[in-house]
Formats: structure tokens, C-alpha cells, sequence
């Protein structure tokens, strides 16, 4: 399998996206990777980690960097030399190659993927799937995280699809639940997409379509899959993030904040360490797009050379399982109903 | 002042309520109360509490329960001997009574509240405004949390008109920082609803715009209002409540699988109940429905007295701080532009 890493972008590059590709290298034996972006760069990271072998790795030049203030449609037309159009490029032209990882921005991303990668035949929009641990152990998959911001209900009933077959195919989920994000259970709940939505999804034959969801009940473990527009996928994924974030400091400062505390954390500090890691959704890689016709891996901007490793592993995983070609499969066989103008 | 308490519905009516009216009455002299529920259970749990002075309540009569199973237009329609319909009734038909406070089914509340009592004048839907506590020791309002699932930019402006005069009246925050709920803080980012908004927020005099805010943010305590659609703006609480709620719940999973963990625990004992009372957002009363002509006030489903309580104060302040006169005023200053059909 060969894959591009896009090694610019990202709080930590190019030294964590160069590290993360030397530890797939040494742990998958079947894995080429392409590194692309500034050669010396890239080439003294390669060193400072002790080297690889050159049979199994190129570097692609790309002295260019895109970063979150780079406008998509600018960054496409004005950064050709970046280490993610120069990637997206040679991913376009190379039938041989089955992907591309980046931490880097995310909009030029899906704007490169969408404008230079095919989209598979049948898929109307790409969409982000991310993925969050539940409390009781297990993963639950958003599809759409914020690719998609307008959504018709056609995309929603491809993105439960698509996701779905992710979910079972890459993770080995039999028969995902799937859920319908709302603003309560009930059938007739929400606005006209939702319930169009609902009624598609509950005609739909191989599907494991379980209803609506309310947001509070994403990390039960009730769920595999939650399709949901872009726009409400976003504030769902980072809600979550944000408060788990945000308590775990509270609860860090409040430790601080007195003596008696200092000493019963001392006696609890594995478990507040393992919370920790528990809560690391990195450790499930980062959040693939689905619906293009080659492997596009966003890992978060803060991705640790581990992260960068565990997406790798991802897209490999998600070209051993041939999910394009399941996916493809079953797009095409949703009822046709022709997308509606907005 | 005068208002009426909607005695049955939620998880524990009608106790909770004639008890959390009660509380009410002994804490402000100036407060006359109607109680309206099965006037026998309404009678029994007035005893159990001690009695109170009959100069200062009054009980309406109302056998009927509405739930969250009936559909609101039928609750409406079909269920006219109901506490909350009979309360709604009266209130529309008194020029002397306040507000109503409920903690029973929101569709059927909000459905009643739009239909039966009017709206201020100028005012184009009205929204909900619950309030969460911040991570800083302060609150963020969130406008709307699911009044309006569907919503045109004129809306979203009157929701931060008329919120904004809730913080600053209401809660005495000077003016409050008003953000747009959105997937990304620069101006361009979201669908055609934020970008409008985001224009017309910028322009408008008299309200502190300080720009789109992502949902991981909202707990920071660097913005005082959010908001939002109705629902996204449901996504965002019940996330934050859910997220909140199930780590709490694995905290206490994990403390209780190893002896070390509940010795440490002994000492936090404290901590993790202050934390538990700081995440009771309950504490601040209820949801308020801004934007109608009387005070409508929904409390927490699983309200206790306390929480009760809570909500008639804020009705109190409300009418205190003559926010609908100020309400009106303000929603009389926005630049006209008509809506937009959909």
C-alpha cells in the first residue's frame, strides 16, 4: 500500500507527521509512503530519528505551507508548491497511490479532495467522519462533522450509507446502530430535513436505522453511527470535546486548590491518567472523508507523532477492507430520487 | 406580583411544585401565587408543608395532565382541563397576572404560550434561554435552545436583542458579549443563515457583537450569550449536559473499581460535591421564552423544590426589571428588513 503524508500543517510538523510515518513504516512491512513537503526539512527529521529504509519512502518537494488563515479556494490557486496541493496532485495522477494523510487545514483539505479527487459515482457530497469513545467502552461515528454545512435530505440518507459501512467495515461493527441527530426521540420531531430523513432511513433496506437521537445521548453506548448535517455535526464533536475538556481542568484545578485534595488525588493518579487516555480520541485516528474516490485521513491539528501513526494505520485499514468499493455498492443501491435544488 | 404554577407534569409533581411555590411565598412578600392542578392533591401537598396564608394563593382547579407523550397541537385542542392549558387560559384572560412557571412538557408550553398569549409587538418568533454555568464561576445564556428548529436571519438577530436585554436586566452582566454559534471564528465560515447574521450583528447598535464562537468555547467564560437556531442550540446544551453528566458518572464507575481509588476519594469527598452543585445549572433557574407579552418560565423536567423555587424568582426579576417593556423597545430599534420566505 502506498500513501502520501502531507508533513506540513499541524502544531507539531513536520517533525511529528515524519515521525508518525517512520513508525508505520516499521510497524506495517507491506507500507510505501511518500513524504511531502520540504525536502531538508523532511530529510533531517527522517535522520533525527535514526533513518528508514529507502526502498520503502520518497520525498516529494514542497517548500510551500498552508495554514488555517489560507482562504480554501486561495490556497488551491496560489500554494501549487505546498506539501498539500503538491500531495493532492500527485495523489490525483497516480493510480498506485492510495491516499493522503494531513493534520494540516482542514477546508483546503476538503476543498483539494472534493475539486482534484473524484468523488466515488453515485456520492453527492464527500463527508467527515470522526470518532468519539463512549462511556461503556466502545466507538460511536458523526457523519457529517462540518464538511457538509447545508445539507438536502439525499445527503444525509448517503452520509448513514457511507458511515455505515465504515463503521462496520473498518471497525468491525456488525450491523452499526444508526441514529438520526434531533432535538428529541420521537418520529415526527425536528425540521423538514429531519423528517424526511427519518422516513428514508426507516425504508431504507440494509440499514440498522434506529431512530433519532438527542445529543445527550451520544456517548451512552447506544449508538454506532449519528448522521447529522455539517453544521450541527461540528458543534456536536466539539460540545463534546470542549466539555470534556473543560472539566478535566476544573477538576485539575480544583485538586490544586487544597491540600486534602493534593493527597486523595496522589491515591487516584492511574486512574485520572487512564481517564485521560481514555479521552484521547486520537488514539481511534482522526476523521477520514468518505465518499472520495481515494483515502483522505484529516488527523487533528494537535496530532503527536502517535496520532499521525494510528491514521496511517486507518487508511490502511480502510483500503484492506475495499470500503470504496462497498461503498460505492451500496450508493448505488439507494432508490434514486433525484437531489432537490435548495 | 402574580403568577401561576403549572402543578402538575415533570418528575415530581405535584410536590415539587406546590412545595417550590411555597418556598417562594415565605421568601418574598410580594409574591400571590395560583396553583394550578387537581385541587385536591394541590390541597394535600400545601398541608404537608405546613399551609401557608390563604390571603396570598389561590388554586385553579385543573384535573388533567398534559405529558411529553401528547402531541402539542392535541394537548392543545384536546386536553382544555389541563393544569397547564387552564393556567395558560386564565393568564391570557388576566391583565393582573404576571407569568406562569412550568416544568411540564415544553412542545405543549411553547405551543400554548405562542398561540394563547400574544407575542411583544415587532417580535418574530419567540425563543428559549437557558442559562449553564461557566468554567470561570460566571453564566453563558444560550438563544434559542429549541423553540425554533427552523430560523431566518431576522430571527437570530431579535433572539440576540432580546437575550442580550435578558443578561444585562436580569442578571446584571453590563453588556454582555454576544457570539454566533458556528463551525469556525472568522467572519466567512458557515452556511448563507451565519454569514447574514454575522453582517447584520456587526452593524447593529447597542448590542456587544464580538463574532462567531465555536461550541468547544462555550463554557470558557469569554462570552456571556450565545446564539444560535433552535437546533443547534438544542444540540449545544444537551451535549454539554450529557457530556458533563456521563463523565461525572464514569468518575464515579472508576473510583469505585479499586480500593485506592476510594480512599482518595474520601478525601475529595468535598470537592466532588461542590463540583456536582457548581454543574446544577438548575441553580439558575429555568428556560426562559423570550419575546412573549406574559413571563413564561419552563423548568427542569426533574426540578425540585428548589429548582422550583429558583424559577419564580426568575419571573420575579424578570417583571422586576420591566424586560418586556425594554425587550419591546429594543426589538422597535432594529433596522426593518422584512423576512424572507423560506
Amino acid at each position: 500500500m502506498k500513501f502520501i503524508i502531507d508533513c506540513m500543517g499541524g502544531d507539531n510538523s513536520p517533525g511529528a507527521n515524519v515521525a508518525g510515518g517512520l513508525l508505520a513504516l516499521k510497524q506495517y512491512p507491506d507500507l510505501y509512503l511518500i513524504f511531502s513537503g520540504d525536502e531538508a526539512a523532511v530529510k533531517a527529521e527522517i535522520e533525527k530519528n535514526g533513518g528508514a529504509d529507502e526502498s520503502r519512502y520518497e520525498i516529494l518537494h514542497a517548500p510551500e505551507v498552508i495554514t488555517g488563515e489560507d482562504k480554501p479556494t486561495d490556497a488551491i490557486r496560489l500554494k501549487r508548491e505546498s506539501s498539500m496541493m503538491k500531495g493532492i496532485k500527485l495523489l490525483r495522477e497516480s493510480e498506485d497511490i492510495d491516499g493522503i494523510i494531513s493534520v494540516g487545514a482542514t477546508g483546503s483539505l476538503v476543498a483539494a479532495a472534493t475539486l482534484r479527487i473524484g468523488r466515488i459515482e453515485g456520492v453527492f457530497r464527500p463527508a467527515f467522519c470522526p470518532i468519539l469513545p463512549t462511556m461503556n467502552g466502545g466507538i460511536v461515528g458523526i457523519c457529517d462533522s462540518g464538511a457538509n454545512v447545508d445539507c438536502q435530505p439525499l445527503q444525509l440518507v448517503q452520509f448513514a450509507v457511507m458511515a455505515s459501512a465504515y463503521m462496520e467495515h473498518t471497525f468491525g461493527i456488525a450491523e452499526p446502530r444508526v441514529a438520526l441527530l434531533n432535538i428529541g426521540t420521537e418520529s415526527e420531531k425536528g425540521d423538514d430535513l429531519r423528517k424526511e430523513v427519518y422516513q428514508r432511513l426507516s425504508a431504507l433496506p440494509g440499514i440498522n436505522f434506529v431512530g433519532n437521537m438527542e445529543s445527550r445521548d451520544l456517548l451512552s453506548g447506544k449508538y454506532d453511527l449519528v448522521v447529522c448535517d455539517g453544521f450541527s455535526g461540528n458543534v456536536l464533536i466539539k460540545t463534546t470535546e470542549g466539555t470534556a475538556l473543560q472539566l478535566m481542568k476544573k477538576i485539575k484545578k480544583d485538586i490544586y486548590s487544597k491540600t486534602s485534595y493534593k493527597i486523595g488525588a496522589l491515591f487516584m493518579k492511574k486512574m485520572f491518567t487512564d481517564m485521560k487516555e481514555f479521552m484521547n480520541y486520537q488514539r481511534y485516528g482522526g476523521s477520514v472523508l468518505l465518499g472520495t474516490e481515494k483515502i483522505i485521513v484529516k488527523g487533528h491539528g494537535s496530532s503527536d507523532s502517535t496520532a499521525v501513526a494510528k491514521c496511517i494505520e486507518q487508511a490502511r485499514s480502510m483500503k484492506g477492507s475495499d470500503l470504496n468499493r462497498i461503498i460505492a455498492e451500496k450508493i448505488a443501491s439507494i432508490p434514486e430520487e433525484e437531489p432537490k435544488e435548495n
